[in-house]
C-alpha cells in the first residue's frame, strides 16, 4: 500500500525510474509541479496580489510548501483534516474554506489557539449564529472572510443581495468576537467557457461584482483589507483588473490536468499528475486494451469533454480509455483498423492525463514524485474530513 | 480523520450515537450486513455451493469474517493489498481475482508461501508464461483459476474460442509449476439488464455456457473440481442450475446501494452503507439545500440511473442530489413548489444511499458501524494495490 520499505525505513523506490512502480500508481512531476507554483507566484507578485494557494487538489505538505514559496504562510483548504495537517506542519495564516457548522467548532477552536492566524469563512447568516454560540480563544477574535457568490451559484451570499450587506452589518456588530478579514469569491463558473476568453471574462465580471459588493459596504462604513478571487482558470491568465483586488486563491493549478488543458489555464506539458497503467490484456474480439487503471484508479469524470475517454492517453491519441470498472479500463482505439497489439504488450505502461487532477489524485495513498522518470519522493496526501 | 481517541486509544465514539459523527461520513448498519451475509451464505448452502465473496466492497476484515460466517475461509480479492491484508488477519483459501502481471509475482510469491491455498486467476496466455518465468514456492504449485468471458466483455478467455481449451491443454503440460483448480466467471453484464428477470437469465445463460466450457475441457481430458459464477446481481436469487456448479463469488451484497435494489438484488432496508452528511446552507434563490457531500464522499455515478439525481435522499424520495463539486452537493426538490427549509435546518443531517457502494466506501479512511444508530465498531478498509 505504501511502497515496499528498507529496513532504515526509506523507501526502496526512491532513486528508481517510474516503470518499476507497481500500478496504478499516480506519478507526479517534480519539475512540472515547481515550475507552476513559482509562475503562479510570479502572476501574483506582478499583480500585486498576496496568492493564497487552495490546498485540496494534492492536500500534501510538500505541495504547499511549493504553493507558499517556502514560506508556509498563506494558505485556504477544503477540510479540517488539511487545516490540521498545516497548523502541525508549521504553517500558519490558514483559511479553513468552507462553510461553518457547529460540530466543526471545537476543532476551529484548537487551530484558533494553535495558530497565529486562522480565518473561517462566513457563507450564510447561520454561520454568524454558529460563531456567536461559540467564543474564540481568549484574547482571540474569530477572523472571517465573507463568502460572495457572483455567479459560481454555490454557497456564499449573493453579491447584489441586501443579506450581503445585513451579513457584513451583523458581523460588525460582535468586534469582541469576530472581526472581518475580507472577501472571497470562488468563480468556480469559469469551468463552463468554452475556451480562454470566456474564462477572462468570467473573471473580470466577477471581479467587478465584487468591487461592487466592496463599494456598497463601504458605504455602510464597513472595511476590510482583502479582497480575493479564486478558481485555477480564472487565475492562470493575468487581469488588468488584479490592481482592484488583493488576493488570489486558485488550487488545481499545482498539477494541472486535461480539463485545464481544454479550458486553456495549461498546456499538455504543464500537468504534472498522472496515472501510470500497465496492459493486463488484449481483446482481439473487441479490438480493445485492457489496462489496471479503473474507476478506483481515476474516478468517473470528463468522459464527454475528453471525446468518449476518461483519460488521455499520453502520446497515444488514437486510444480512448472508453469503459472501466472498478479495477479494470478497457481501451478502445479511434480508427477503423485493428490495434498493432504487439505495440502494446501485456505488462508494457501507459501514463493516462486525468481530466479531473482533485478527484484522480483523492484516489491515492501516496504520489511517486519524479524528476526525469526516477523517484526523488513519497508524497503521502491527507484524507477525510 | 480517524475519529477522536480517548487515552486508552478507545474511539470515543464509541457507544454513541451517530449524529454525533462529523460528515460527511459512511456509516454502516451491522445487522443489516449480518443479515445481509447470513442470506447469502444460506443460499449457496441450499444449492450446495461453496461462497467465495469478493471483498472489493467493503475491504475490511471484519466484513470478510461475516462474510466466511466466521471461518475466514474462502474469498476473492480485487488487489494485492487486499490479499495481504487477508492473509495477514490468518485468512485462508484466497483467490487474488485479477489478471497476471510480472511485477505482481513477488507479492504472490510470498501469499502463495505463507497460504495454504493461495490461487490466481489466468485470463490470457501471458498469464501462463508469467507463472512459468516465476517458479512456484517450494513444494507447492501455483493454483489457479481460467477466467472465462461469457458476455460480460471485459477480461479472460472467450467461452466458445479454440484458445479457451488450448490454454487448458497449456496448463496441463506443466504439472510441476501449476495445477488448475477451476474456472471462474464474473457475470458483470448482469448489471446492463433492467429487472431481476433479465438478471435470471443471463446468470442461467452464463452457467449453461460455462457447463459447455467444462464439457468441451472434458473431452480433452482435462479435468478440475470447481466452476464458479459472480456478481452480486446473479447469486442474490436462487436458480435451479446452481446444482450444477460449485461456487458463487458476489461482493457487492455485503452492502448492497441503489444499483442494486433497482436490480432487484434487494429492497431498500437490506443497504447497509449509507452516507451521513449535513445541510451546510440553503439557496432560496435556486430552491436548493446545500449539504457536505461532494464528489470526494460520493463519487460520480449513476445520475441518469436514480433519475437525475447522484444518490437516494432517505426518506425524502422529493429531495435528488443534483450537483456536486469537491466537497459540496446541491440537493434540489424534484416538485413546483419551494423546499420547506425549516424542515432542514443549517447543520442538520440527510442519509444517502449511494448508487455504488463499491465506488462510495472507497472515499472512506473509516466506517462507522451502528446498531440502531448506536456506534459499535470502526472498520478501517485497506486501499492501494
Amino acid at each position: 500500500m505504501s511502497g515496499p520499505q528498507a529496513e532504515n525505513g526509506q523507501s526502496l523506490l526512491i532513486g528508481r525510474t517510474i516503470d518499476h512502480l507497481a500500478t496504478p500508481a499516480f506519478v507526479v512531476d517534480l519539475d512540472v509541479v515547481k515550475a507552476n507554483c513559482e509562475r503562479m507566484l510570479a502572476r501574483a507578485q506582478k499583480g500585486g496580489l498576496h496568492l493564497r494557494g487552495q490546498t485540496k487538489t494534492h492536500k500534501t505538505v510538500e505541495g504547499a510548501i511549493y504553493q507558499t514559496g517556502g514560506t508556509r504562510r498563506g494558505l485556504v483548504t477544503s477540510t479540517l483534516v488539511e487545516s490540521e495537517m498545516y497548523a502541525n506542519a508549521g504553517f500558519d495564516d490558514i483559511l479553513y474554506g468552507y462553510p461553518i457548522l457547529s460540530t466543526h467548532m471545537q476543532r476551529n477552536l484548537k487551530l484558533a489557539q494553535k495558530l497565529e492566524s486562522y480565518h473561517l469563512m462566513v457563507t450564510n447568516k447561520e454561520s454568524i449564529q454558529i460563531l456567536l454560540a461559540n467564543p474564540p480563544p481568549p484574547g482571540k477574535k474569530w477572523s472571517v472572510f465573507m463568502k460572495i457568490d457572483c455567479g459560481n451559484s454555490r454557497e456564499g451570499f449573493w453579491w447584489s443581495d441586501q443579506d450581503c450587506i445585513e451579513a457584513a452589518l451583523e458581523i460588525r456588530k460582535y468586534p469582541a468576537v469576530m472581526t472581518l478579514q475580507g472577501t472571497y469569491v470562488h468563480c468556480g463558473n469559469t469551468y463552463k467557457s468554452q475556451d480562454s476568453n470566456q474564462v477572462e471574462k468570467t473573471r473580470d465580471e466577477t471581479i467587478k461584482m465584487l468591487i461592487g459588493v466592496s463599494k456598497r459596504m463601504s458605504e455602510h462604513g464597513i472595511k476590510f483589507d482583502n479582497i480575493g478571487i479564486g478558481s485555477t482558470p480564472s487565475c492562470s491568465h493575468d487581469s488588468a483588473l488584479y490592481a482592484q483586488i488583493s488576493e488570489i486563491h486558485p488550487g488545481n493549478y499545482v498539477f494541472y490536468d486535461a480539463q485545464q488543458e481544454k479550458l486553456g489555464s495549461c498546456g499538455m506539458g504543464d500537468v504534472a499528475g498522472k496515472v501510470l497503467t500497465r496492459v493486463i490484456g488484449h481483446s482481439v474480439r473487441r479490438n480493445q486494451l485492457l489496462v489496471d487503471c479503473g474507476f478506483s484508479a481515476l474516478t468517473k469524470q470528463g468522459f464527454q469533454e475528453l471525446d468518449q475517454s476518461f483519460a488521455r492517453v499520453e502520446g497515444h491519441p488514437m486510444l480512448k480509455l472508453c469503459d472501466m470498472t472498478q479495477e479494470i479500463g478497457k481501451v478502445g482505439w479511434d480508427l477503423d483498423d485493428s490495434i498493432n497489439f504487439d505495440d502494446f504488450p501485456v505488462g508494457s505502461t501507459l501514463s493516462l492525463i486525468p481530466y479531473h487532477a482533485c478527484a484522480t489524485a483523492a484516489m491515492y495513498p501516496v504520489y511517486y514524485v519524479h524528476q526525469n522518470q526516477m523517484i526523488k519522493e513519497e508524497w503521502r496526501p491527507c484524507r477525510g474530513w
